[in-house]
């Protein structure tokens, strides 16, 4: 008998007909004599509805009410599930993230796991039980409830695979899987088999909807993860780490992520310890840096650039603006309607070819690069929002990505 | 400093402006230099369509995971007054019902409290907290959640007031305390300045709003209880043990409870352990029966009629039906529309008087009295549900109760 861990996302469990369809796709995993460890997010869009119910009575609640209150969500859909388990005649248990040993420290509402206990989860499957657990959620040593941030329902999928030395993590959701590209943009988009954990990060990290966090947990401990439609009954893509060493030197994928805003210091003065200036302060604030790029001196003079998250950008701004002034640059400029597109795959950057190619289409799709960033397994360019669908059918094609 | 327990019921946190306006009060109690741990019901009727998504997934939901559903309720409301009294400037913080120490056995949805750990709760008022707590949860020795039944808000309030050796528990509610009789039914009821604890036992049995367990657990460690309206300033009623002594061999309200149906074993055998054989099989099933009557044997035959809760009257009679059969009896009837009406007050019974005034009220306003019942300080009449209102408002006159 092996064991599997499960995750459904919120659309999975969105109401009472879906729950229901969610249960027999894990009593089925039970019935191929499988121990079975199900995973849920809360259902649709509670949590955005409990986010906006703690806005009407305060401004900036507290992050630790906050995440008692964000909480609830999944414990109301994993019971839900165990009773459509247990209607249908299963032996089955709902866990809170708690109850399941799932321990945090105590940053709320981005909580990181510091450790698994894995008792109770034990004890309730040797006695026969399926186990459903609230995902995205832990508890502090003295038992505060937090949560591990947005989407983090995968990170405990895979956090209870790697603790529960199960056979596999498998990922439902409402896509059938990992594509070349978005198959809303690009209809050429192709099913992944296949990813490694590298290439699974970078799309994840650049629009494909998978926690990022979750994928580099995978990758340290070696967990291979499936990912698939809750939905239709069709294999999905595995991510593991196989697969990257028989796709290299081919693009995976073309990823975008609308979220960029970028912040331009203009006039700096070009001298050391300058950059710290700038960006410590972004930092201290919590504010992640994505992109950055400074223009070549002219007259000891430079202008830097560098991106944030759209949803940053205000913030940012006010933090970088009394910096600037201090010292001594000419101003602040930002743009918010920025985008980035991202080519992924091994070996990028041992092949110059895939630069080029990228951006010869984007140029023959008329589409101006603002800036550019690569990692080794990824070249980004960053671009008007307005031009994602082009820019990305167009890179779909120039890589031949809906060719095996 | 004094500690001060209150308890907030459902309707008073139904939305976000009443939340606040709870908050205030809170927050007011805090200002008057008391140390404030505040209980609270799940927002408006949140436990009602939680039961109804369960029923969505299953016909009988274990209790179980009912419970561990159900908890989210006051979950929310909890983090939101804490939220709110942050808003504020307050400092406050939101505990489970696990976190603030309430142990219970393992009787999901009806659990009992078995002890108290009173020592976060203590560890935040002593770090200059409000603390507010979810009401009507606890958890097992295995860290399960439970619930306590329903209404059981009023229970954690009034045990927490004990453990943490409270000056007082205030509940807050919808009315503004406790009245002669129900004000919707007659408008002549008065405000009660105070209650005896075995009064109020009575008129929380048979209809006024405050959970009876609660008021027998108030009593037990002689925990004065004010009860008070959440909207308007009105000092209320205090249920308390003093009160009993003052208003000795005075009618202190009138309940009705519309929730009564009646069965009848026809042509019972008049002998020894019939009615044994007919009860204990009613008490494996866990129906409550109330009132019992038993007529005068004719031809060692005799009819026995009791009444039930209208919600276990299909049970009941599916339960009683068989065992009728099996002891020879002619068979069963049953009748739904039944009420109970009492009038309660210490001393009725060394006061003969009281049963005559009221069976001739009754009798004057045309009603007829199907059952009697009687305990040390309670007469009950079982009368047809159709004329609880002329029953309440003729009582209420015939023992002159709108008088101090």
């Amino acid at each position: 008998m092996s064991l599997i861990v499960q995750k459904y996302g919120g659309s999975s469990v969105a109401n009472a007909e879906r729950i229901k369809n969610v249960a027999q796709r894990i009593g089925h995993a039970r019935e191929m004599n499988n121990q079975v460890v199900a995973v849920v997010s809360a259902m649709g869009d509670t949590t955005d509805h409990l986010i906006e119910l703690a806005h009407q009575i305060s401004t900036s609640p507290a992050p630790r009410e906050m995440d008692l209150l964000l909480s609830t969500g999944e414990l109301v859909s994993c019971t839900l599930v165990a009773m459509a388990l247990q209607e249908m005649g299963c032996k089955a248990i709902s866990l809170s993230g708690g109850q399941a040993g799932i321990q945090t420290d105590a940053a709320h509402t981005r909580a990181r796991i510091t450790g698994l206990d894995p008792s109770r989860i034990s004890k309730e499957l040797e006695g026969g039980n399926i186990v459903i657990v609230a995902g995205f959620q832990g508890v502090t040593e003295e038992m505060d409830v937090t949560t591990l941030g947005r989407g983090a329902s995968d990170l405990t999928a895979v956090a209870l695979a790697i603790g529960l030395k199960a056979a596999r993590c498998e990922i439902y959701t409402d896509v059938e899987g990992i594509y070349t590209a978005d198959p809303r943009l690009v209809p050429q988009a192709r099913k992944l088999k296949e990813i490694g954990f590298e290439e699974m990060l970078e799309l994840a990290n650049y629009g494909a909807k998978m926690q990022p966090r979750s994928i580099e947990l995978a990758a340290a401990y070696h967990m291979p993860v499936q990912v698939c439609s809750s939905l239709v009954e069709a294999p999905g893509t595995l991510i593991h780490e196989g697969a990257a060493m028989e796709n290299r030197n081919k693009a995976a994928g073309v990823a975008a992520d609308r979220n960029v805003a970028k912040i331009t210091v203009l006039g700096v003065p070009d001298r050391p310890g300058i950059a710290a200036s700038i960006f410590e302060p972004l930092a201290k604030v919590g504010i992640s840096v994505d992109t950055i790029v400074q223009n070549a001196s002219v007259d000891r003079l430079t202008d830097l650039t560098f991106t944030v998250a759209r949803t940053d950008a205000r913030r940012a701004l006010e933090v970088t603006e009394p910096v600037a002034k201090s010292i001594g640059a000419r101003g602040c400029i930002s743009a918010h309607n920025l985008a980035k597109v991202s080519v992924v795959g091994t070996g990028m950057q041992n092949a110059p070819g895939y630069a080029a190619t990228m951006f010869r289409a984007l140029y023959e799709a008329g589409i101006n690069i603002e800036m550019i960033t690569t990692s080794e397994i990824r070249i980004t360019c960053i671009i008007d929002e307005a031009k994602v669908p082009e820019a990305v059918r167009a890179l779909h094609a120039a890589f031949q990505l809906e060719k095996e």
